[in-house]
């Protein structure tokens, strides 16, 4: 049987908001499908660098969760990934009012999930960072 | 002249204390040397992925900030630098109290600053993170 | 004036039969247009690791090679680009006849271009390789 | 009972020998020792991009090669070992005579192996690349 949507998207929301650092930084869940996960997150002068811009590290942390719970959604329910390394390379200032990062799986293994994100501004117009993350299936104890 | 070592750490300390996020992770400065600079972060909930564990983002992002301020101890006193990219490696669980990223200077270019960061715990025992990054130099305007 | 595509491709062209390591590997220039550029490589013995399969240092220069020249169109006639960085995720097994990589720029700058590639079969149904990368430019002497 | 060097370095050697792409770039093996393998290739004209550089495609391939080997010493007799995904800095033009590739394993895991490898001419002296890698353990049929 196939997964609803609904399910899929309670699966992640849950794990998704037992991460503290998660809420430190805003970052909101918006919308899961099987393969594909956006994440968002809103400029506030608490994620700033000493230009004012959203720091590399929000974006790439956002970045990351978008790839990771994009890895989740083609694992079956008791699973749990993580992340082995990433890359991002960070495009533009992010000096957009709202970041958006697109997680999505290239490839989903038995082991290993390789995905990638964009995070754009709130219009998707302007690229401001790509990431090319592997990511690896934990059982959940 | 050589900068004196307070200066330098003065000067770093400065662009550090401007950075909103660093304040909201906790991230300290640890020491700094022309070519090498340690940030520390202590555990704190707000900092947590789901299983308690310190969240990667924090992890990349005190590990970006210690190739950052390295690369930076590098440059003449008007300059500034940015992240082009990192790529990280999460090794271990960042499970300790306190995390440690050593950033250090691979190749200072005219343009581009290559440098690198280790992540441990306070003991300097676990490796939790290595970094390979790329820093561009930009003339403070 | 905007250079016609034949102009354009010649001047990649120019560049690409100059690189003797291309010529040992085997690499052909498939396509070329503003902002992309395709590579590809027959499948040979003397081009495999240990299991017969292509090496893992021909995806990587072939998808180098594709992100390299992708960059080099979006620059004028008389600028030479030069890899800093590359990342890539070795995805599946290169066991096709022929790996072709097209290179895609993410971002042109006036300093750095950012591109991607991405390694497939010959049919572009099996994804072999993704290549994260950024290029610098260099006026040519 | 530990593997003598003697046993480790033929065990080592036996999967090089059977890399055709190596022999085709005149990779020679160097040294072997638990979690730590050094490769090294002279340059010859067949290997060169536009420039008359040794190609980033060689200097990426040899890195790779010591990240795996060194990652391979630190596995069972029976294991071998594959490149997840690799990511590297090409620091300085390979202008050298020769390539030294110093792998070094950071982190030998029940699954993954993270790697870390210099690149340097032949007196060690400058270093042209740095590379930060991926392995998996895969059973050998």
């Amino acid at each position: 049987m196939v997964e609803s949507h609904t399910t899929l998207h309670d699966r992640i929301k849950t794990s998704f908001d037992k991460q503290a650092f998660l809420a430190l930084i805003g970052a909101e869940l918006e919308r899961v499908e099987k393969g594909k996960v956006v994440v968002s997150c809103k400029h506030r002068n608490a994620l700033t660098q000493q230009q004012g811009f959203l720091h590399g590290g929000v974006v790439s942390s956002l970045a990351d969760v978008s790839c990771g719970y994009a890895a989740l959604t083609t694992m079956p329910d008791n699973a749990e990934v993580l992340t082995v390394e990433f890359k991002i390379n960070l495009i533009r200032p992010a000096n957009a009012d709202k970041l958006v990062a697109s997680g999505e799986v290239v490839k989903s293994g038995r082991t290993l999930i390789i995905a990638e994100s964009t995070v754009t501004d709130e219009n998707g117009e302007k690229v401001i960072a790509k990431m090319l993350a592997t990511m690896i299936v934990s059982p959940m104890k």
